[in-house]
């Protein structure tokens, strides 16, 4: 919190307004995903909502054994906190070429950082959620990301393949970078997206796969 | 869904993605509030995710007596799904001169047409949560509602007043339509926004008190 703002409060509240306001930056972070109903790129605040809504209603189709419930609460935290990190290491594009350990390297930065703004005993809490989803060992952090690969596939497939013509991206790697990732959450919702890439590419939203070099 | 759209799965996770779908047109939805770190208005699905993360800070200001336990799960689906019925509704000025009535009226025919997209269950289920966030009754809907006025009681105090400002807000209005609701849900969090009133005004963020007519 700035110097002189004076909240006149606890200094473990002051901490925690100090969080929630430097939160707003996440509605400042956009993504290269169009939105559905408006010709504007989709901002990382919104993407984060819209992965929760998606958790409530696609909750029965995680893979969970006949021992296991999901639980479903933290599998709503994990998708609201899992990109705060990017309001220092900002958004990387699924289809960009980057280096994956520096990618990790500079959003474990930014969440020593941000999630430290917060009172010491939060500070844990979130970064124990936030290295859960970066772990994938849970069933909810795996499910939390099975769903943050659905979300933008979506947003493309009813925007009639926006950013995937805008990047001229085939469907290998859809399958590589999407679809891959969907399986150890939801074999369900896997098998809907797989069974509907030969469309996409047959609608013109996605170019056929590459042939060989 | 429309009828040029074949996803090739079952009936019941067609309407659930048809849900998921309309739900991208909350992201039009504009509100009053100005964000903190850039010039332009907020809408209803980076608020909602805000207040979901405000939830998961300050859950421990929720006033509960002894033998309860704010339910954090519930909460977060309250605060996430709560202004869902503003994509038919639209969002309405905390200090616009409105029916209560008419408003809830347009609501709950706009919840009506929105729940009802999804399969029965799902509709009930979202149905019921909206109810309970609407009939005040429970302690996650107070602090949902206490969240929900102290988020854009922040935005405000933190753009230097932007919203009261524009539209001339006198500290006797922030007290009945933000501070009265506030209370219900948290004492603590009420007294912390009642501490720094006098301030917002002597700072010209509010205007002072209106003169009895």
């Amino acid at each position: 919190m700035s110097d002189n703002v004076n909240l006149k409060c606890s200094k473990r509240l002051e901490e925690q307004i100090g969080f929630i306001v430097e939160m707003d930056k996440l509605k400042n972070i956009l993504r290269e995903t169009r939105l559905i109903f408006q010709h504007r790129l989709e901002n990382d605040a919104e993407h984060s909502w819209h992965l929760a809504m998606m958790v409530m209603v696609l909750s029965e189709y995680a893979n969970v054994s006949n021992s296991q419930q999901l639980d479903l609460g933290k599998t709503l935290q994990l998708v609201l906190l899992h990109d705060i990190v990017e309001i220092d290491a900002g958004d990387i594009f699924s289809y960009a070429d980057f280096d994956p350990a520096e990618k990790h390297r500079n959003e474990c930065k930014a969440a020593d950082r941000l999630f430290n703004l917060l009172p010491t005993d939060q500070a844990k809490y979130f970064r124990d959620l936030w290295d859960e989803y970066e772990d994938q060992k849970s069933i909810e952090a795996k499910f939390a990301r099975t769903v943050d690969r659905l979300q933008p596939f979506l947003q493309n497939y009813f925007t009639d393949g926006y950013t995937w013509r805008k990047y001229n991206i085939t469907v290998d790697r859809v399958k590589k970078h999407i679809l891959r990732d969907m399986k150890p959450g939801s074999d369900a919702l896997w098998a809907f997206v797989d069974n509907i890439l030969d469309e996409a590419v047959a609608k013109g939203m996605l170019l056929p796969e590459a042939a060989e070099a």
